[in-house]
């Protein structure tokens, strides 16, 4: 018994094993008998990013610096950024003076160019609102010193615009770590300062948020403040303009800018309050996997890698 | 004279390559006197994709197949689509079926989600419109063989989804030679058929549009259909749903649909005249380099690499 018990196992194995090899050495090069690629998951489920999000610890959140966050209120609603001081200190700065001094209350978004980006700022041409202590024009913050303290997480996948790839700080980075250099990277909902031609030309008083597919060719070519925290919906959604480059061809298109406020301008109670999940957590990292290979039901196919601006930062509002 | 000469040429070269040296070797580790990493373009300007489209003979364009073209109407105007059925024939046939059978009229967009997807079909739940010709469930269409006749034009950047990317009949693909899969990739502008858990439950009733970052997660998890070729802002400017995965939580907010039609079923002076780029052209290649490395007056970083989704598949009205 033992004997035929073991030559049935070993006919059973050879046979699996003749019929992997035939799946996959034939099968996908045999194109008429190609079945659609809908391979089950090889492993079992795993928590979804819902799941490790409602599962994660109080000590894996953090509440944004109310000293580097900045409201955007528009008649829409509200637009939260979280600023980066550590990658654009004099762009951040000058910004501050500009909202001190009530720079950008009653201008307006003067652009929306579909899969690309939403702007504000002077509607020009040349500068027809005086600015009193902010700086007019300011050397560009498009990238920054690689220094041995930065708190880098690396994307666990390769990012084909630079050798390094990660976050720091809540923000998509990329860098060259052996040539020292790091900055921002332009994805969905990030917020940088627009220029003329001059590099040194931008002084946040024109700002940009991207609201289509990462235009990474803008990295290094802008100076990145931050990113949008909440609300981005209130800019993805407008109109878009007519104009070139998608401008709005007419005053009358125009939203106008209730206020740009930083945070602790502002008394706590009209506030918005956020926390927003720590990029050098536990529960990221596990975000991140579960997002490069998706095991929800309805994935057949997991993608075995993420990009750089498909990584979710997660952000959620508190009672206040 | 001609030693002096010599030695001085010498001299200027060696300082050259030292100073080449120390520019690439010492400068950019040395983080405070590291400079901004504003290097200006390493040759001289270049045509942009502006330039070049403008330059671009006439037979590198064609006027997309009425047969496989689709109109999406809404209050908003037209949305314009190429279909590809190269790669899902089943679909695109129950697509015709259902368009005959004005199966879509005065249904509507249910679903806009922010940065991923604008989505319309029967609201159900369960199917609340019967059907008449077309099928109810097809199977699916996620990849199908790479035959060795199939006109791939190779991206010149490396995918980090798939071994081999680039463009089919004007399409973003992804595949695997060796394996002999290829499929269409989700961009910006994709149309993909909705479908349940089951991967036959589609019948291409359901369809999507990524109005977002490319969810290349997607790729070989749903059938793919082709892409929006015109009008994409009448569904990217849609205000986003605020019930769960974007559904517009009441029936109000809905878009009509007032029809969806195949191009060839609308008499001549009722379709919309485009041309499309060829991917498979001379122009085309030199768009994919001018965009790879941006050389106009703004830039000055050149990228040197571009992602699939980012590549322009360039689109122009023709006059009636």
């Amino acid at each position: 018994m033992r004997n035929l018990a073991t030559r049935a196992q070993w006919c059973r194995t050879a046979r699996v094993a003749l019929l992997s090899l035939l799946a996959w050495g034939l099968a996908p090069r045999s194109p008429a008998a190609a079945p659609p690629a809908v391979a089950p998951p090889a492993v079992a489920p795993a928590p979804s990013m819902a799941d490790l999000l409602a599962a994660s610890p109080p000590g894996d959140w953090r509440r944004p610096d109310p000293a580097r966050t900045l409201y955007l209120d528009l008649p829409q609603g509200r637009v939260v950024f979280e600023l980066a001081p550590r990658f654009a200190p004099r762009h951040v700065e000058n910004l501050r003076a500009l909202a001190r001094e009530r720079w950008f209350d009653g201008l307006a978004i003067v652009r929306v160019q579909d899969n690309f980006v939403v702007q504000w700022g002077d509607p020009g041409p040349g500068v027809t609102r005086p600015v009193q202590s902010a700086a007019l024009n300011l050397q560009p913050e498009f990238a920054r010193a690689w220094e041995r303290d930065l708190p880098f997480v690396r994307l666990p996948d390769r990012d084909g615009y630079a050798p390094d790839a990660g976050f720091v700080d809540g923000f998509a980075v990329a860098g060259e770590r052996r040539a020292g250099r790091i900055w921002l990277a332009h994805c969905y909902g990030t917020l940088a300062v627009g220029r003329d031609l001059a590099v040194d030309s931008g002084n946040a008083g024109e700002l940009y948020v991207v609201i289509g597919h990462a235009p990474r060719q803008l990295d290094r070519n802008a100076t990145v403040l931050g990113r949008v925290l909440d609300g981005i919906e209130r800019l993805s959604s407008l109109p878009r303009g007519t104009g070139p480059l998608g401008f709005y061809a007419t005053p009358a298109e125009r939203v106008p800018i209730r206020a740009l406020r930083f945070a602790d301008e502002l008394p706590e109670g009209e506030r918005t309050p956020l926390e927003v999940l720590r990029t050098d957590s536990r529960t990221f990292a596990q975000v991140v996997e579960a997002r490069r290979n998706r095991r929800d039901g309805w994935y057949v196919q997991p993608a075995g890698h993420i990009d750089l601006c498909s990584v979710p930062l997660p952000v959620r509002h508190l009672a206040r």
